[in-house]
């Protein structure tokens, strides 16, 4: 059969199954797409196979519609596996989407090849959008897309981040590209629409059920290298995005916040099963993006003078004081050295600035003068 | 020679040496303790090895004390690890104590059988002290010693919140047992003696110098099964105790908290390098407890209707609606299963209480109902 024959089969499937199911998925592994609409279309039966007839119900309603007439009415384009534009990620996924429906102006497999979901509750807490804000902010300055699922809160707060930084960002929704989902998000997903991109497995026009919300989280985990829980509470469906992530082996990160925070806990459990602790960009950026070019700044305090001086010099300089001399027996003997050893050392920090000799002793030189 | 020749042996090479001196370590370990301070009251050469002629110094100062009288004076008692009371935990480390000196009504060796480090930044914050003070009131509730190091902020919160709720707390000082440090803390540490136990390697009148303050962090984490940082900056001594357990096998744990706040930078960094994340007191007896006794209860969201049912009922009983009916067809559609499957499914949820067939299809039974 023909290529476009396959895209048919596949769209009209994405009309008669929902794609995590387990049979239609085995029929497909063993026959093919095509194959296994042509026994839908027929009466169902599968010669060696599961009985599929249940499909036939939608057939009617799925053969009625004109495809190309309903992407030309939404403004969208449908991508099987076939199309370049297919991101090659999603093939990771146990449960690929039958199509994509996308609507926007970035091209999904260039946009996606450097990017990181950021997700998270709905009744997220000032402190969870503020933190996922300047994640966003920071990601989309090191090149990444954002992807997230334009739900309240956490999904929110990171597409507008991304948007406002003229960054891009993707939103994956549970129904069609076409039905704007939480209603009050439809200017903000409008906006994502108009210069990111819209993506959805559901054909056009369809409701975001609840089994949809949870088969979403798989695709928005399929698309990014790896995926950021900022807030998420114990049964937050955020946590499902990271679950299907950690079985697709990507990056697999969650911010802390406090322990009293019910918002929080969801994260905290994530992070003592296994996720990477992340708490800025650099360190989302070290673990996603490619080694070398990402590298996170080591965390450490203000550099302090005596610093990088070998221990015992360090001891030595500890030990003397700013404003007042110290003889060099008394240096000896609270550092615990020879004679030899004090006076080396005594030497060495004069050598660097660090200790200067006084009538009566050593002295520290003040931090800075160096 | 005797018992009484190392004991003696012993706290004369504690006012000798520091503990952690390399080289002094090396000879006591190849010829013991008493042949080495031999060899110092006579002139400090050893046959063969290092020149430790520099703890002469000091000999003239330390022989002239009568420990025995000092340790009545101020109401302690010193520690060899002959004695029953040494912790035999103390012998994991690298650079034991030469000796402890003791005070307070509690056994050492007991009291810390069962027992947790609680550390953190002088410079605490509200969240830190409280977090803290919940913690350590949990733990004293599981019958777990506090081990702390009485500074200022999540130390003080540590032990005070112990002695509130009538736990156990050993406070480990830099200085002696009879110096008061931090001087505003006097009044604390006096209490945690009259219950607890004051603990120090420093002889009495000791300094709390600053290196003595590092050597002391290596105590607090040998005395303590585990150790938590609860707030730490990324330059703070906390994480030099945490660094301690580590080298010591210890159990190693960090309480996060906002990434916006510096005082949390050190346990997220600790996280990030392998601590444990933990939340409560019971994440803390589940590591460092016995097995089976402690085990934290695996936190999860309020339990909802339908959750303990097998996924095919589950998915039939979410697309019910609570006040409307629903036919088999509609059922049998949106679930995507065959006739049989739904009717079976439905069914079986009537039998579990949680659907009812009314005149016109099925209904879902109201949460709470069953």
């Amino acid at each position: 059969m023909t290529t476009g024959g396959e895209r048919r089969a596949r769209v009209l499937l994405s009309r008669l199954a929902e794609p995590y199911d387990e049979r239609v998925q085995q029929v497909v592994a063993e026959h093919g797409v095509e194959a296994l609409v042509g026994y839908v279309l027929r009466d169902g039966r599968i010669p060696g196979g599961p009985d599929l007839h249940r499909l036939g119900a939608r057939v009617e309603r799925a053969t009625a519609v004109d495809d190309a007439e309903v992407a030309r009415l939404v403004g969208a384009r449908v991508l099987v596996p076939q199309d370049p534009e297919w991101p090659a990620c999603l093939d990771d996924l146990e449960h690929p989407p039958w199509c994509l429906w996308v609507a926007g102006p970035g091209r999904l497999d260039e946009v996606v090849r450097r990017s990181v979901a950021v997700v998270g509750a709905r009744a997220s807490t000032a402190y969870g959008d503020h933190v996922t804000a300047g994640l966003c902010v920071d990601l989309v300055g090191r090149g990444f897309t954002i992807v997230s699922g334009a739900a309240f809160g956490i999904d929110a707060a990171a597409h507008r981040a991304a948007l406002a930084s003229d960054g891009c960002t993707v939103a994956v929704l549970a129904g069609g590209v076409d039905v704007a989902y939480p209603r009050a998000n439809a200017e903000l997903i409008d906006r994502i629409r108009r210069t990111g991109l819209v993506v959805s497995e559901t054909p056009p026009g369809g409701a975001p059920a609840r089994m949809r919300f949870l088969a979403r989280n798989r695709i928005i985990a399929g698309l990014a290298q790896g995926t950021v829980v900022v807030e998420a509470g114990l049964r937050s469906g955020a946590r499902s995005t990271l679950k299907h992530a950690r079985e697709l082996g990507r990056h697999v990160m969650a911010v802390p916040g406090s322990v009293d925070s019910l918002m929080s806990q969801g994260a905290h459990a994530e992070i003592r099963m296994g996720a990477e602790l992340v708490t800025d960009g650099a360190e989302v950026a070290e673990l996603v993006g490619h080694i070398g070019a990402d590298l996170a700044p080591v965390k450490r305090g203000a550099q302090r003078a005596g610093d990088d001086l070998p221990d015992e010099l360090r001891r030595v300089w500890q030990w003397l004081r700013p404003r007042s001399s110290s003889g060099v027996d008394e240096v000896m003997l609270r550092c615990g050295l020879t004679l030899a050893e004090t006076l080396g050392a005594l030497r060495s920090l004069e050598r660097e600035g660090l200790a200067e000799e006084l009538l009566d002793g050593w002295q520290r030189r003040p931090v800075g003068s160096r």
